[in-house]
């Protein structure tokens, strides 16, 4: 390994974790030819480094995007999976379709119409581990090596990781405080096919994007997809924290009005149990059938009891009144962690004020690099993730990610007071 | 659609796909160009297809290989997963380590010294979404378009299907009835590697082949490692059935002595519940760290509730006695379509006689294609999958798969005896 990969790997991860590389780099194996090249572009994600760090006890998380599952009604739950395994066993723990029960897809094309899609068909949706699976099969099918997938930045790490592993040209369009440009999404397009580059899909977050907690506003949204439909570009559209919005009504998604232009990805990990990886797309019916086709090649069928876990949920809980908790509690986090950057942040910062979602965003002072700053906020009590971590390019990033949904507001308050002193020390680096 | 791609299809489709296909082929849509070369390759399973027609009533199902459930302990079952989640909800229904839990990657190893692997260490076992989404990983991980899989012929459908979609040179080499030819392997290899082609594992499926339900020898066991090791190929080693062994002990896995030039896949699909979705593969430490994210960039992490269902399985119930039931169970059934093709088939057919698994393999004579006698085999009663769903060319076949584990001896025998004046009336018009 190089230096120059060396340093571009600090960027997106810990020490540890470049040490490990190192020592497998130094006992070459003869089997190191027989790697493809895409096996070359997965990385690790520096989000899941830090997944086992941030269990050390006495440490506050501001990293992960983890529900706050402590609402969820366990002791009904568990009532429920025992009924469906004793009275439905057989097929509960038996192989099923690929596309999903149709039970679920029914119920899915409810959820979605809470989400602003009132047209969606049981047909045209398929069931998926998780919607990290809806995103690996969308560029399985669309996307050649080579090929260039549009992204803001930006954007999640699990769905930079995904691109990369299909060898995508990844390019970054930037964002304001209303979400993607339009305008510059129009200009790089133009520039990008000019050039002769075969653009698949723009991959975006519009509802309170991960990492940013910026939203796309409304009157872009149609904008967007008409740029992308004039030049024969998919939009993939990643809507997981869509209901979780603090104040009002959702923003219609992208896919709205527009259903044979947009794949919409939707999840139940942030509005019921990661755990059960139940996600799906929603897909335009002439592209429903090889979107199924590949799905069903990488896991055969989403696991059965897991669907009728969901499926029950759907029926027999105020799945609705659920999400309302959930909005008032990560309104009320969300409001902590504003009001502690406002309180110890020093000058000099800048950061997001999302309205819904998991995180905020924060900007140091150009020239900070926050990834370094990572192991004196841990040693000070404290994670987050860097910002590099969510940007395709491997230059140094002076941003950094806090989330707040899984952590109550006293804890909150606590971590940024904790980094504080970690960030202005940084500023004063400068100086 | 041009009529020789249609015939192809027609191997391995029903009439209704075709129409779909056809269908949709002549709406051409501006979104056509957008599908990866790859897309093209994903076809549908005619397993799969048969899933559904398999469900009616009346009909006997000889075709779908899904393991006989009925004597699951489905109430204690259901009390261990109501436990789960009112204890561990926390834990089960939230995001987890992308290679899965240390517990069960732990337990795994227990249920691999069953297999006969020995030498098992929990890091360099990644847990993925059943044993499909392993082949799907290593595929991803090792081959570049244009690469050379080696596979037995037959094989399973999924695994062609998974080899297909990333573009993949699939080569079928010889099996007799011991399993694969060592010879014909050796000289393959020589003729690809000669031609300059990268060739880079051979897929195989040592016990009870899924289709021919045919064992590797042991003593070709190690032959076959020992050509693969000095072409520099992996082996990739698929053993969903090997505790399924009638009599007797386990043959020991290519990989026992093997850590180094062996990827071994194993699943809970066949001895447990394929519902769960929780298979794994047992990686050489060397490679474990490029398969372990990859897999993590499909899926982020395996279901957590599933893993430690299967984990209490393990630790609490006596799931070796379990598979000494199946064991006695899925021997009867297989005697049953043994005694019942003895009965009821005419001259001129020949078919296997498995040590373990699931299926029986019937060769009829040449010139027979038994795909347009699926239909005829449906309005007589009865279901099995043709053999050139299992075949990589897309020549006819004179092949078909019989699938016993999931029927009662009774059914199979009524089964076959439906069967057989389908089959003798094709033998009939030959002459």
């Amino acid at each position: 390994m190089t230096h120059e990969t060396l340093d571009a790997a600090a960027a997106v991860l810990p020490a540890e974790a470049i040490d490990a590389i190192e020592r497998a780099a130094t006992s070459a194996h003869r089997h190191d030819d027989l790697f493809s090249e895409r096996a070359a572009n997965i990385k690790q994600s520096a989000v899941r480094d830090v997944f086992d760090i941030s269990m050390r006890p006495g440490l506050v998380s501001l990293a992960g995007g983890s529900p706050y599952l402590q609402s969820l009604p366990l002791e009904r739950l568990s009532e429920t999976a025992a009924r469906i395994i004793a009275e439905d066993g057989l097929t509960a723990l038996q192989y099923g379709g690929g596309q999903g029960t149709e039970e679920l897809r029914t119920q899915i094309c409810e959820v979605m119409a809470a989400e602003g899609i009132l047209d969606a068909r049981p047909e045209n949706v398929v069931i998926t581990a998780g919607s990290q699976s809806a995103q690996d099969v969308a560029t399985k099918v669309f996307c050649n090596p080579g090929d260039v997938v549009l992204v803001e930045e930006p954007t999640y790490v699990g769905a930079l990781n995904t691109f990369e592993a299909y060898q995508v040209q990844v390019e970054a369009v930037p964002m304001d405080d209303d979400g993607l440009v339009p305008e510059l999404l129009e200009a790089r397009i133009a520039a990008l096919q000019t050039a002769g580059k075969n653009i698949k899909f723009l991959y975006t977050i519009p509802n309170f994007n991960n990492p940013s907690g910026i939203t796309l506003a409304q009157d872009r949204r149609q904008q967007i997809v008409d740029i992308c439909r004039r030049a024969n570009i998919l939009v993939l559209e990643d809507n997981p924290y869509g209901l979780l919005r603090f104040d009002g009504e959702p923003l219609a998604p992208l896919r709205a009005g527009n259903p044979d232009d947009v794949i919409y990805m939707g999840s139940f990990s942030k509005i019921f149990a990661p755990g059960l990886r139940i996600g799906w797309a929603l897909v335009p019916a002439h592209l429903q059938r090889r979107y199924y086709l590949a799905s069903e090649a990488v896991t055969l069928c989403p696991p059965t009891l897991n669907q009728m876990l969901v499926s029950a949920y759907l029926r027999d809980y105020d799945w609705k009144g659920q999400i309302e908790t959930y909005r008032g509690l990560y309104a009320e986090r969300c409001h902590a962690m504003l009001a502690a950057l406002e309180m110890h942040m020093p000058d000099g910062l800048s950061w997001t004020r999302p309205q819904g979602g998991f995180f905020v965003w924060v900007t140091l002072p150009e020239g900070v690099d926050t990834y370094p700053l990572l192991h004196k906020a841990i040693d000070a009590g404290v994670v987050f993730i860097p910002g590099a971590a969510f940007m395709h390019s491997d230059s140094p990033s002076n941003k950094l990610r806090l989330a707040f949904s899984a952590v109550p507001p006293e804890a909150i308050a606590e971590g940024v007071r904790r980094l504080a002193p970690v960030l202005r020390e940084a500023i004063d680096a400068l100086a």
